[in-house]
C-alpha cells in the first residue's frame, strides 16, 4: 500500500497521513437518516467492539468531535457525582483529565510522575489501599507528550485486585497496541478515528462495559456529551442523535478495511514498530538522543531532545523539513527542549528513510547558514 | 456549477448535497499545528464574521461536532448560572434548547407555539414585561421541523427594547438568509458547516458579541464546549484547542469560495428561493399540500402533508425515490403525517425537475401496486 501515500507526510501524533483510498471514500454525500448510512454506523461499531471483546459485554458509542470530547463524555457518563477518581499522570493528556474533572465537579486525586516516568502497580496499590473512596482509576495508554507506552496490563491487574473501575484513554494506541478485555479488566477504552485506525479526524468513540453504561443514568452534565443518551438513541434507531460527520464516517469504514487487510492490530503494530525502530536508529546515527529508554518507548511517537548547538532552532528545523514535505511536531515537555516524530499513519520504509535524509540535509543547512557571516 | 452535482441528491435539511470540488478539497492531509492550516482557520473565522458585521464587535468561535454541540456550548458559555432564558418554541430545535438548559441547570420559561405557528413580538413583549428575571431570549431562525422562517427581526427589536440578550440558532438559515448585526441586535448566532454554506458536516460555529464572550468566564459546564476557552486559545495560537476535523475545514474553505462566487448570501438566497418555489409549484400540481402558507415558508425546507390515500406509505415513497437517486426526509410534526423536501445544497432547476418527475412516477407506481391483487 506504500504507493498510496502522497506528500505531505505528517510525522505527528494526529491528524496523521491517510491513504488516498481513505480520502477518496469522502467523494460522495450520504443522508444521515438513510439506511445505507445507518448500516455504516452499525458496521463501524461492531468492528471496533470486535477488536477488544467477543462476549457481548462491551458496546461502542461513537461521538462527534475530537478525542477530548469522548474522554470528557466518558468521564461524565461513567463517574457518578459521588464518585472519586485517581488520575495517573505523566504528561499533557493525564493532566487534561484533571481539567475535565474540574469542570465536572468530580473529586479526584492524582499520581503525577512528571514528564515521562511510568506509573507502577505498587504506587497505585498504595493509594487505593489508603483511600477507599476512589471509585475509578484513569490512565493514558500511550502518553504522546513523551511517547511512553504506559504499563496498562500491570495497572489494570492492581485496579481489579482493589475492585475499582479502570478507564483507559487509548487515543493514540488503540488499533496498533493489542488490548483485549479477556486479558485485562476495564470499564471504558476511548479512542479516535484518526489515530492508529488511520481515518480522518471528525469523530471519536468509547468502548464501554455495557453494565457500567446502563448504570450511568443521570450522571452526564451535557446533552451533547451524554454517552448513555447517544447509545440508547443509536440502539433504537441506528442513527446518531445529532448530525454525524458523514464523510468522515465513510472514510473510517474504508480505513477499517485497510486495517483488516494489513492484518488488524498485529499487522499495524508490526509496521509502526518497524517505523519507530528504523527512525530511532537513523536519528541516533545522525547524533540525536531519544528522551525515553527503549524499554518504555511506544511505537507511536518518539520524543527527541533538541540539539543544544546554538545554530539549532525548532522553527528553522520545522520549516526546512516542511519545505521537503515532512511535517513534524513540537515537543511538549516542561523541562527540556524537544521535538517529536510520529510513526503512525501511512508511513513505510521509504517515508522514514526520506525523512532521515531530509533531517541530515536540514542539519547541514542549519550549520552552514550559521557559518555564513 | 450545476454540472458538479452528482447523485444521490439529498433533499434534506443536512447533510446536504455538496459540490464535487468541495469534496475534492478533502483529498489532502493537513497538520493541525502547521501554519497552512492555521491560516485556513483564521480565514474561515474572518469570512464568517464578515457576513454579519464589519465593526469588530463580533468574533467567530468554531467548534468540533454537530450544530447541537455549538448550541449547547453557546448557551452554557453565555448564560450565567443565575441567568434565565425565554425559549421560543415551534418545533424540535426550540424544544432541544430546553433539553440543553435542563442539563445545564439554567432556569427558563417557554413560549411554545406548537408545531408551526410563529412567535410574535407582542407575545414576547408581554412575557418580558412580566418577568424581569429573564436575561436571554433564545430563538430558532429557520425551524426545519416545519420549514418556517421565524420573524427574527421582529423578535430582535422587541428583545432589544426590553434590554435583554438574544441568542439565535440560525443553523439552517445562515449563509442564505440575510442577517446583519447593524439591522438587528443579538449576542450570538449559531450555525454549522454543512447547511447553507454547503460544506460537509463535522464542525459548527458561533458568531459571538465580543463583550458578551469576554464577560462569560466561569459559566461553561464543559471543557470541550467552553467557547471562551476555545476562543482564547485560538486567539493566542491560531489553533483549535483539540484536534480539528482538518479535511472538513478544508472542504469548508472551498465551500466559502463557491459561496462568494455565487454572490454570497444574496446569491444563495436567490437560488434556494427559486428551488423552493419551483418545488412547491410542481408538488402542488401533483396534488400535494404544503403545511405552511407561503408567507411563512422558508426557502430552506418544505413540509408536505402525506396523502391520506391508503396506498401511500412514507417508507414506500422514500425507497422508490431513493432508487431514483433522490433522498428525502421524514416529517417531524407531532399531529399530522408529513414528509419534508429540502431546497438547500447543490440543487438546481435540473435536480428539482428531476425530483418532481420522480415523485410523479413513484406516485403512479404506488397506486398501481395497490391496484394489483
Amino acid at each position: 500500500m506504500a504507493e498510496l501515500a502522497i506528500p505531505p507526510f505528517l510525522l505527528t501524533p494526529g491528524p496523521i497521513t491517510t491513504s488516498m483510498t481513505v480520502k477518496q471514500a469522502m467523494l460522495c454525500d450520504w443522508g444521515s437518516w438513510d439506511s445505507d448510512f445507518r448500516a455504516m454506523t452499525r458496521s463501524l461499531c461492531e468492528q471496533l467492539v470486535a477488536c477488544i471483546s467477543d462476549t457481548g459485554e462491551f458496546v461502542c458509542v461513537p461521538l462527534q468531535g475530537s478525542g477530548t470530547f469522548a474522554v470528557e463524555a466518558t468521564l461524565a457518563t461513567l463517574i457518578p457525582q459521588q464518585g472519586k477518581a485517581l488520575v495517573l499522570i505523566n504528561g499533557a493528556y493525564g493532566r487534561r483529565m484533571t481539567q475535565i474533572l474540574d469542570y465536572l465537579g468530580r473529586a479526584y486525586v492524582v499520581l503525577d510522575k512528571g514528564d515521562y516516568a511510568p506509573p507502577r502497580a505498587d504506587e497505585v496499590s498504595a493509594i487505593l489501599q489508603q483511600d477507599s473512596g476512589i471509585s475509578h482509576v484513569l490512565m493514558v495508554h500511550c502518553e504522546t507528550s513523551s511517547g511512553i507506552l504506559n504499563p496498562v496490563a500491570e495497572i489494570a491487574a492492581i485496579v481489579e485486585q482493589h475492585d475499582r473501575r479502570l478507564i483507559i484513554d487509548s487515543m493514540s494506541a488503540f488499533g496498533a497496541i493489542d488490548i483485549h478485555a479477556t486479558d485485562l479488566r476495564f470499564d471504558a477504552l476511548i479512542s479516535s478515528a484518526n489515530k492508529c485506525f488511520e481515518g480522518v479526524p471528525g469523530f471519536s468513540f468509547a468502548l464501554l462495559r455495557r453494565t457500567a453504561l446502563e448504570a450511568s443514568a443521570g450522571n452526564a452534565h451535557s446533552l451533547s456529551l451524554d454517552l448513555l443518551d447517544q447509545w440508547r438513541y443509536m440502539n433504537a434507531t441506528e442513527q446518531w442523535r445529532f448530525t454525524p460527520p458523514t464523510h468522515v464516517v465513510a472514510a473510517f469504514i474504508q480505513a477499517l478495511r485497510e486495517h483488516a487487510a494489513e492484518g488488524g492490530v498485529a499487522g499495524r503494530f508490526t509496521r509502526y514498530r518497524r517505523n519507530q525502530q528504523r527512525l530511532v536508529e537513523g536519528m541516533r546515527q545522525l547524533g540525536f538522543t531519544t528522551l525515553l529508554s527503549d524499554e518504555w518507548q511506544s511505537p507511536i511517537i518518539v520524543t527527541f531532545l533538541s540539539p543544544t548547538d546554538h545554530y539549532f532552532s525548532f522553527q528553522g528545523f520545522y520549516d526546512r523539513l516542511k519545505a521537503r514535505n515532512y511535517i513534524i511536531y513540537p515537543g511538549k515537555l516542561t523541562v527540556v527542549e524537544s521535538f517529536r516524530l510520529g510513526c503512525i499513519g501511512q508511513l513505510y520504509d521509504a517515508e522514514i528513510d526520506g525523512l532521515l535524509e531530509a533531517v541530515r540535509d536540514v542539519m547541514d543547512e542549519l550549520k552552514s547558514v550559521q557559518v555564513q557571516p
